[in-house]
């Protein structure tokens, strides 16, 4: 019934960082690293590397630098049948700040990037992986990029990289079935070294859903969040993707524990879900941002009507700037 | 961009009286009918018609009922341009509470019934479509249902009746895309004389996108909810619905507006949406009501482990029964 191509990547603290400037206890962070370790899952990402020179520690959480040490602290020297990685931005992290794999806790990196900026997340995956690791590309926003481009950027990482896989990461949840079978097609078709990926995000109530999409067109490499945490309305919630997959190598009974344990109380401090607001971005293809900066006014949050026609008049100047 | 031939039917207040007996306040189901006429929304059903002598007033709310004169109060001798209607279901309502057409203000009603009860569903149907009604069959628990038989009872209701559509209910939000595709199939296959309709629910996060499936293999009636409100995980959401659908007679904003106006209020009173004991639920292709009742269960509400454990070894049967 299972496909053992098929690899799963649990983002829930970088994902979930998002919504708190990454500002998690390692006590949580370890509870969650050792329910997912336990669960199977093949990759962890615990956070992004990114250099505190540009972001101030007083500001951000640990899961915003995701420091060797800290990563350390958290499996306490123990051998982690998960593989754990970081997630880096372009221009955010610098080459110091990555240390030879052979001397970190770390198995992997995503390079995350707009399709603009596909040579420098090229260069930055190739320094990645001649440092050991295994590396990943993300193309963000994938829901506005022109097919002619996507294409060739696909050629371009395919032949220039050795990454694992490149990943479609459908930023603002402007995705469906046909869409999604579209993105992987051209992934599969121009991608002949390397496997496909897929990133959901949930502000359509189809996070799960274009994940299935993108599997039953090839998708190998999949990401998921436990109980769906992330900005705005959240991704692909990893207890229905392990329920799904039925790979007799995933458990779901740790993911059970560790939201009853963990995430049921989360959920009362931070919010993440599907809500108007984000339904609204989602259905017109745009960034989230403007609905979670609307979230967060106390007198507008859910004045649904307000935002709909703001961002469908030329008011929505106003509210994107 | 859009399908003409597609109908939509909210089921709101019919749907959504599954979590409270159908206690909503005249003044609440105005707005919402107001909404709903008013977003361009082809059918509305209020509610069940039961019989009082079956299901006491004292116990259950208006809406359980939905008599003709509870209409005429909704709709304030106004005509409206949506087609009102209720549900019923086999061995709960009598032939005299169904006064002919021409005398009440509905002008649809739908049979609810389980594959086994197919004979007595078409001669309900029958009697309704004599009685100058628009009539419809829903088949409930439709992921449990043998193929063969399913084919058969569909030709029958096929050739033995006038039904304007034959719903295709997935009662425990088991299906995902590739069993809705199937299943559309079947019905399209052996449906020669009428139109076939999808109603889904919401455990796996799959309600909206497996009624996006339907309309992708040709089913042209859809049933949703505002705001996805439903029994246990709830309905496809009838925002989402109307806006992917892109017909120019729908408009989203009367929706919007009674979200923000009715429906983030009656959540704090009331709950439906994803959970994992639904999901648990879900997965395992189950009707929700173990689940609902572990929620109901403050001490239990939140221990999802145990009650998945319970749900999947023999103890199940403690739970179940």
């Amino acid at each position: 019934m299972y496909r053992k191509e098929i690899k799963v990547t649990d983002c829930t603290i970088r994902d979930g960082g998002l919504i708190n400037k990454w500002q998690f206890s390692h006590d949580l962070v370890r509870t969650v690293y050792e329910a997912v370790n336990c669960s199977g899952v093949d990759y962890m990402e615990l956070g992004y590397r990114a250099s505190a020179k540009i972001f101030s520690p007083k500001e951000y959480g640990t899961w915003r630098f995701t420091r060797d040490q800290d990563v350390r602290e958290i499996i306490c020297n123990s051998e982690p049948k998960i593989k754990l990685g970081v997630m880096v931005d372009i221009g955010r992290v610098e080459e110091d700040d990555i240390l030879p794999c052979s001397e970190s806790p770390l198995d992997f990196i995503r390079v995350a990037t707009y399709l603009k900026d596909v040579d420098k997340a090229i260069d930055l995956a190739n320094h990645c992986h001649e440092k050991g690791y295994e590396s990943f590309i993300n193309i963000m926003a994938i829901s506005t990029a022109p097919f002619f481009e996507l294409e060739e950027a696909i050629r371009q990482i395919d032949s220039e990289t050795e990454v694992v896989a490149v990943n479609i990461v459908d930023s603002f949840g402007g995705l469906w079935s046909e869409s999604v079978h579209k993105l992987v097609e051209i992934f599969k078709t121009h991608l002949l070294r390397h496997e496909t990926g897929f990133h959901a995000h949930n502000n359509q109530q189809l996070g799960f859903a274009n994940t299935i999409e993108a599997i039953r067109k090839g998708a190998n490499y999949l990401d998921a969040t436990i109980s769906g945490i992330g900005r705005g309305a959240g991704n692909c919630p990893l207890e229905l993707l392990l329920s799904f997959l039925k790979n007799p190598q995933y458990s779901l009974e740790p993911v059970l524990q560790v939201i009853e344990d963990v995430f049921v109380d989360l959920r009362q401090e931070i919010e993440w879900g599907y809500l108007i607001p984000y339904m609204i971005t989602g259905v017109l293809n745009e960034h989230p941002r403007t609905a979670i900066a609307w979230r967060q006014d106390p007198e507008k949050r859910d004045r649904y009507l307000d935002f709909f026609q703001k961002m469908t008049t030329p008011e929505c100047y106003e509210i994107k700037n």
